[in-house]
């Protein structure tokens, strides 16, 4: 379990250093797998920080509710042992004494841990994924760093495959499936049945080894990860403007305009963009309605890339804190 | 999540007033589903309400990590509001902002809630079966209180059905799929993808209903239980006094016999219980090796209860202080 | 697969032994854990028969779906080898060649396979479960043999524990939820990715290896399961005969009295005996109102164990025909 | 049931259709996420034929399965109802009688069918997922039709999201998790225990509804799905000639080069195109070493997009046969 805790702390460091290096890395923001408007990687980055941070608790939390030790005999009453001797063999372990218990400790305790465990490798498996989406072919604004000498695929010489983080994505399923078999645990007979042995035998190793071989995979494909500012760019323009039309939305609105109006005036110069292949600014300025609205100068600030990196900085300090 | 919390502090003080009620009401302890040593029920409740503690726990920290609200924009960055609106809404929504976000909070925080409902579910499964066990026919020493008027089954006008807890080991199943549901819906694509949007519209009124329900279920139950002191004296002596086995066992040892004679002894004569039907005490005041090591005395006070409940004291101190 | 395959018939021709050579063992059915009405312990095996001939089903239609090859190519299309040449790969290892694969084969072959290992071992479970209930103290009408030298508990010498069974009901947690790992491998995206490796290579072996390893311990428990007919029979009288209440509620029924009426008449007196500890015959043919509508030979009619057996040949053809 | 395999065929048919319409339709297959070889979109669909093809199998296996009734009284023994009438009553009901029933049909049966819609969605969420890939800006090989007058998002006009499929991809979640509550369910205390009742009263509408809904949502989406061929065809070139290095590497086998030596001829010429952002051939035109192997006849084949579909024919054969 510390091991563990170190291993999320590094991963973390790890996440830390590549978000101040990117901090102002611009890129696409996409949801729905769809452009939206841009961010920078290292805010990307923040918010996976942020959210082990969350785990980091979470762990914290588990490892305090499984630092129990239990010597109270056959039904938990103490009757052939006192409490005093639980409490010297518990400090001799490094544990303390449960408050109370039967034959066992109750397995309330474990689920905690199994699926702090699970939410963790749910977190990395996020984070594995996004990577594996940075580095698919028509994206690959990030890959998985390729040591010398390595080879690709061994038919298809020119592939580079993130199969660090497939493998992270895989591994999650496993953790995140051994957390119903703890909770499953929970409910013995009376006051111990032996039903959850065999399955903590299995499931106690292999949860608790692959998360640590997950966090320090991943911890090494964070810091070596490539990342490729130049595509990073060219996909920012993909859309040839179109992710700036929410701004130029609200500032119409903001000029008095209905929201239907100027719903209208956008939506039918953002189809001309797929109709025509030109981009987006170059119709608005056809726009003789819209241009009866707007200056050029107020269209070049409604695309600028500064007013979406305004708050970047102030993120940070919320969150690296 | 409130009424979860005032609905869990509900249960416990319930599960405490039956606990203080039978501190001393002595019952056989079982493990494996057979008979071990002697508890008493009071501590069977007091087991039941330091998980409860735990669960309480987990409630309170997940309360907060869903105390979060977020108004930063399609992707997080606040390009078209800033973050004192994002402060001034959740203030008035009684929720913290997020440190960071992306179109979305991170779905570890709803993981970390359904789980949390999960494991506190698991407990009133685990509660629920122990019901089931104490009524069945053969135990009888509790039953789920009989409303004035209330049939018992439609067909079979004899039973008294444990119906509620039952109803409740069932739901327990749904509570812990659930989680698994929300632990799939951390991984989302980039800025977010709306896959989890479905899933926490069912998973998100089903759990917290269905454990709401729970809660005061098994409060009505519990407050409600009928206790049967007369039954469970009866079924305490019904391995003819073999349960004090062990302490014969220590007791050999302590006078320097090693532990495979004693063990043999003790076993020859729990034998012979099985065989003849006539109590544990009888075979080994004749049997004479044995008798050479004790006097009829020392076979009193090993087959003495007091000798079970000299620590129950200081367990219900430790759990209910 | 095919030594899975040979594991349940294995079971079931044990479980087909036991069900003949206890046909006719009366027993008492349980339904809410409470005594309900009698069956025969053989009945209760055949049961279980008749749920391993749809495991079986289930595990030829698996082993069928997943004996299937392909060697089409990186993305399937046979681009540098033709079918012929997997045709004849797949017959050199005994396979089919599928009709159409990418990379791989659909890995719904997979979650076909997983499941219907998870739901065989959901059947050993509630055997296995069913054979801790029969053995538990307060029942003890059958118990997982001892061999000769075991020892029992190592603190309690008196103890026989069903720790087969308790084994065998942990192990299907395991099985089962890696049925939900093996479900989340399906999505794989586009011609393949590797995400399900890493998972196959874990819950290949432990699904298949524990639930051949869970097909022999039971086969073993059931074949040597001691039965303890005298124990049914002082349980089937545990309710003084108010699990005869059914039949004289219909009989009443059919002799013209309304069932509010019928169903008033049998409840009082089946209250009696939880009062007075009389047995509920006796306490009928005190009853006035009720014997002005029966006569005593028509009670002991009532009370027949044959009224519940008359069907258990028929059953028996049905399910071993 | 019968609207559940009906809604199958109905997704099928319309996976069919496209099939057809697509089957030389030309596109980059992917593996890892990475350009792998081409294939073909109708090859693709008919990848999902095959795989629904199965799920009707089964589909109709669990209809089969839970098609039967029982009417064998409280323990299963046809005390007061004789087999006549539950075969009466079946009859009627369209059912048949099962060979042997406790109070209720055993719940593996139950667990077959839920499985089977679990599998079932894991296909639609396959589907789905690779329809969210396809949409991606970046890609953009085919988009969920968009009906007239339908906004896209609200905030950001241009986007066009994936909404039903990511709808869909959810759904599969809540399906599969519910299958675990009815395997869960399956270890029923001794004739029945009614912990599996409140479960299924959620599970059954809720699992049958939602695969019902999302098969309907899944045939819409398919039906309208609109194909991008120039985009297919862009994607397809872009890793300029890359995606022929199989063949080539192949080819250089066949005339007696070591595999190494021909792996390092294409490497070397792979990563020249990473660096110069030239296209592959024109690199290997200039490469004296492989050229005294080839003559530009020679590459032109080995570049020839023919050599991809020369099977598709057959496939689509053994597939919609």
């Amino acid at each position: 379990m510390i091991l563990i805790i170190e291993g999320a702390k590094g991963l973390m460091e790890a996440i830390k250093d590549r978000a101040f290096e990117h901090k102002y890395t611009v890129m696409i923001g996409r949801s729905h797998g769809i452009h939206a408007e841009p961010i920078t990687f290292g805010f990307k980055l923040a918010v996976w920080y942020g959210e082990m941070k969350r785990n980091l608790r979470r762990l914290e939390a588990a490892r305090e509710v499984i630092s129990y030790g239990k010597l109270s005999g056959a039904v938990g009453t103490f009757a052939n042992v006192p409490p005093s001797i639980e409490a010297y063999v518990c400090r001799k372990l490094g544990l303390k004494p449960a408050e109370i218990s039967t034959q066992i400790l109750q397995r309330d305790r474990h689920a905690e841990y199994f699926t702090a465990l699970a939410i963790l490798a749910g977190t990395m498996e996020k984070i594995a994924i996004e990577i594996r989406h940075l580095q698919r072919t028509e994206v690959l604004e990030a890959e998985e760093a390729f040591e010398k000498g390595q080879k690709g695929s061994s038919a298809m010489p020119h592939k580079k495959n993130p199969v660090g983080s497939e493998n992270i994505a895989g591994l999650a399923r496993l953790v995140r499936s051994n957390a119903i078999a703890a909770m499953e645990n929970m409910a013995l007979w009376h006051e111990r049945d032996i039903s959850h042995s065999s399955v903590e035998r299995v499931i106690g190793p292999d949860s608790t080894i692959l998360v640590d071989f997950m966090l320090h995979r991943l911890t090494g494909i964070i810091k070596g990860l490539v990342v490729y500012h130049g595509r990073m760019t060219e996909n920012l323009n993909k859309l040839k403007g179109l992710i700036f039309s929410q701004q130029l939305l609200l500032r119409l609105s903001q000029l008095g305009m209905t929201r239907q109006a100027a719903y209208d005036i956008v939506q039918r110069n953002a189809f001309k963009v797929w109709e025509t292949g030109k981009d987006f600014k170059s119709h608005l300025l056809e726009d003789q309605e819209l241009m009866g609205y707007l200056s050029e100068k107020d269209l070049d600030e409604i695309f600028g890339i500064d007013y979406h990196l305004k708050y970047v900085d102030e993120i940070f300090n919320r969150v690296f804190a």
